[in-house]
């Protein structure tokens, strides 16, 4: 393709689900393939997710990013790189949704964050959340975390994607 | 103030430069008060700045964030938490802005990029750039990097504040 900006892959044209999604896992690959260094790609790989939702999709995703078990203390997820808003510092495994993710191993996927029992709310705004566990050797490692101002933000479809991803960034980082 | 959510700290009124930037300064310091950790620090920095910068003040920052010295290789910079579009994933010392300010430890304000010689486009929009070394104990630790869509984005007198959150970054972050 010639000389590109990195910058170019946080463009996304308008497209199917589908098509938006997989060009996400793409990219992700694309900008994983001779790096190893978790804090980088988690960075880069925020920005793909933020601009796919926002602007390939127009799903008014307003928070994207990652957070990872604590170094110091195994109990609790701590924030990791992220686009949106300011968050939440730390996050007690089992509390909410990421801790629930973090807890079970098992994807979230929220249609309506005001019925899951025990909600940790770090913007008000949000309606509803998906969030994706990162499992490494069986260890789990840290969740993936999208909030979205509209209820239903994220489908059933989005699964497979995202779980693709996730498998992506444990098989390409160093944590 | 009564029950807070974290996202209520990238909510900044129009105000002068001086109120807007000494904001971004004491709301990191509140943010960092008890947690060391330098990916949720500079993840939650890199928030405040955006939009500070493009809501506060109503500047056009496309690119906000941080590199830091590459665990794996001291010759060069490693991307880190950042707001905006998919960024270089590293940067060799002394090359562009960010390598010139790593490598002389001398805070970069640069009105118009296409005159600064060997300057690094990880965007082709952005059009001026500031970077501030951050110094622990004499060593370099990273930069803080800004970019913006127009000519002479950032002012002379930005780079007090700019320095003394690098400053508190250097004090509350363990690297």
């Amino acid at each position: 393709m010639g000389h590109m900006h990195d910058a170019e892959y946080s463009n996304f044209d308008s497209g199917s689900r589908a098509e938006v999604l997989q060009m996400v896992n793409d990219s992700y690959s694309a900008l994983a393939d001779h790096q190893d260094n978790w804090v980088a790609n988690l960075a880069n790989c925020s920005s793909l997710l933020w601009h796919a939702y926002n602007e390939g999709l127009k799903v008014p995703v307003n928070w994207c990013g990652f957070y990872v078990v604590d170094p110091k203390n195994d109990d609790q997820l701590i924030l990791g790189p992220f686009m949106g808003k300011v968050a939440c510092q730390t996050i007690k495994i089992g509390n909410g949704v990421c801790g629930t993710a973090a807890n079970t191993k098992v994807i979230q996927r929220v249609p309506d964050v005001t019925k899951f029992p025990g909600h940790i709310a770090c913007d008000g705004d949000t309606k509803s959340e998906i969030v994706v566990p990162i499992i490494q050797d069986n260890v789990l490692k840290g969740v993936l975390d999208m909030d979205c101002l509209e209820n239903n933000g994220f489908h059933q479809e989005d699964i497979r994607y995202l779980e693709n991803l996730s498998d992506s960034i444990a098989r390409s980082c160093q944590f």
